[in-house]
């Protein structure tokens, strides 16, 4: 195995797959980055079981590398991306000297890396023999965007720390919730896929896939899913990843449709108010804000009997039905407020113990719930 | 008391005192902030009992506050400080509503803040009667930032986590050392000062001096020391601080002046030869690397049984004297290096086992001296 590489393109490939190693590593080997290197191109395999991300060099790059022996190995991850990040110069030559030492060197640099054994890396099986159906990258990076952050931290209901990704018809939803909040984002799909799916993706792998999505040019994704797996395929990169077991719960029925209370209002104002009124409690109180909502106006206030109290008008609020006094987290509220990529928002709400919903005109197929706290 | 300032104004005000309040509070009243208002000025004071900082509404800057009703409160720092970044407007009102109650308010928020009490604030007594001699800023950024890096981070022997700054004639000399390398920068005064001074100053508050140096744009320092402290003063802070007691160790005769091996190197390429060593060293061993220096030429050297090996050639390393194999600790060199605004630089040694120098014919006034590592 011999071959020459661009720097900052084989950095590009580290920086992809290293999205899938683990820092607690449980295996060993999945410490290791595969290396396979043919004659006119390499791949990179990186995995934590979980989750595993195959990158290649894309077909127009192929003057990038110079191969003078092809050939297969297991480098650190950690080590060689630090290595490659930080050594000089365009061009970085590789050659395994003995079966298990790999040199990495430039003109005034030499490491010298103890390999990981090929015969121990696993095997990944990519699910490309399933139907597939395919997604533009702004819609998908949307999509994992706006519900995402909604899922649940705590292991306590596995299923929750994922979010459910149904098609129906020509309807794609995905939905997130921790039980306290619900992010849900429909998108009308411009074919109808094949078959009906309702699966559970971690958070995980959604988040990685967006940081990936957010370095690469390619701009469609090729999306394959099986009973315990899904597959997302660009022109540069491939994650494929484990799905959560069990049925997400019937979401459908927990967000109303009728409501007593609407408040029409600007987005940033109100995302200031809270995020001021929050600053009195999210120490002692547990991120507590209350709104006070009347016909003539709202505020947001929040009081901490030791530091004080604040209160803020929402001047650009247009409220309509009744009155109301209700309190929340903030940080909920604040995460929906962020999801949301419009000017002009709509709250309804449905007195202080229901949960209200905050959505937009602008953008109907986006629905944040927040359930409110019980004060007294 | 009831007054209105320009937002941003006093926030850079608030930026500076906050750096001398500590996160933990070993006195509840001095998580604080005083307030002191007159008719056409506003001062802050904030402390921890180690260091304090004043700062004040600079001449220039009378009509970005308007006094209705002077006085003096104590807000808590923290919540201050927030509540003036996320506030919208360019001016902020302030109102002492109730003896203990301060609102601070805008057109739509209003803050009601628990006030401390100004009674319980500690009286700071600057010590502007003693003998003063004055530094330009930008020899005291260098001086801080050539030197402080090296003090001792362990309380074990508390003299050596402070800079021993001396005065001698027109020399003023700054040296840190935590004993196992040594940092000394020297800088002729314009005119003498009145007496010799040997003072420990505390890193800290040398640290805090650079940050609030680096923000500001008054270009003089007023220097005032007493037997105990030690006085900053530019046009817009007094930054007083405690000074360690003790006498600080003699290193003038640490430093040597006859070496048997003396290399010459481009400072960049050598700092990035050791740091990429050094990879492979930092996490299992010590960060130890290895120069092996022949009269044809450098290498760096770093060994790891578990993960390989490194070797860096210096191509623009001059070697005269003899020849020497030598380990040291990486992050002293690199630390040393990264202080040193020059571009070559100069490594002088006399054999394995004694303190090497790292000096440049660019600025001879700085010497940073390291302890090599044993290894055998």
């Amino acid at each position: 195995m011999k071959f020459s590489i661009n720097r900052s393109m084989l950095l590009q490939l580290l920086n992809h797959v290293t999205k899938s190693i683990s820092s607690r590593v449980i295996t060993p080997i999945l410490s290791g980055i595969k290396f396979e290197v043919t004659a006119d191109s390499i791949t990179l395999t990186g995995s934590n079981t979980e989750m595993s991300i195959i990158t290649k060099l894309n077909e127009n790059n192929k003057d990038k590398i110079q191969v003078e022996q092809s050939g297969t190995c297991v480098l650190p991850s950690k080590y060689i991306t630090e290595i490659i990040k930080k050594i000089d110069g365009d061009t970085v030559s590789f050659e395994l000297i003995d079966t298990n030492l790999m040199q990495v060197y430039t003109t005034s640099s030499e490491f010298t890396l103890n390999t990981l054994s090929v015969e121990e890396y696993p095997n990944i099986f990519l699910i490309t023999e399933e139907k597939s159906f395919q997604l533009q990258k702004q819609i998908v990076q949307n999509l994992i965007k706006q519900t995402v952050f909604a899922t649940s931290q705590s292991e306590s209901r596995p299923i929750l720390t994922g979010v459910n990704f149904v098609i129906q018809g020509k309807d794609l939803i995905m939905t997130a919730t921790d039980s306290y909040r619900l992010a849900q984002k429909k998108v009308l799909l411009d074919v109808e896929p094949v078959m009906s799916k309702n699966l559970i993706i971690p958070a995980k792998t959604l988040q990685e896939l967006s940081k990936i999505l957010d370095e690469i040019e390619d701009n469609v994704l090729t999306i394959y899913t099986s009973q315990s797996k899904i597959l997302f395929i660009t022109e540069s990169i491939c994650l494929q990843s484990n799905l959560i077991e069990g049925n997400y719960p019937d979401t459908s029925k927990l967000i109303p449709t009728e409501f007593n209370t609407v408040i029409e209002a600007d987005l940033n104002e109100l995302l200031h108010a809270i995020d001021r009124a929050s600053l009195l409690s999210r120490d002692i109180h547990n991120n507590i804000v209350n709104a006070d909502i009347k016909t003539d106006g709202m505020e947001i206030k929040s009081i901490s009997q030791e530091i004080g109290q604040v209160r803020e008008k929402i001047q650009s609020a247009q409220i309509s039905g009744d009155e109301l006094k209700i309190s929340f987290n903030a940080r909920y509220a604040l995460d929906a407020l962020k999801a949301m990529e419009v000017n002009k928002i709509t709250i309804s709400l449905n007195g202080e113990l229901k949960p209200f919903i905050i959505h937009s005109k602008d953008d109907e197929n986006l629905i944040q719930l927040i359930l409110p706290i019980r004060t007294y």
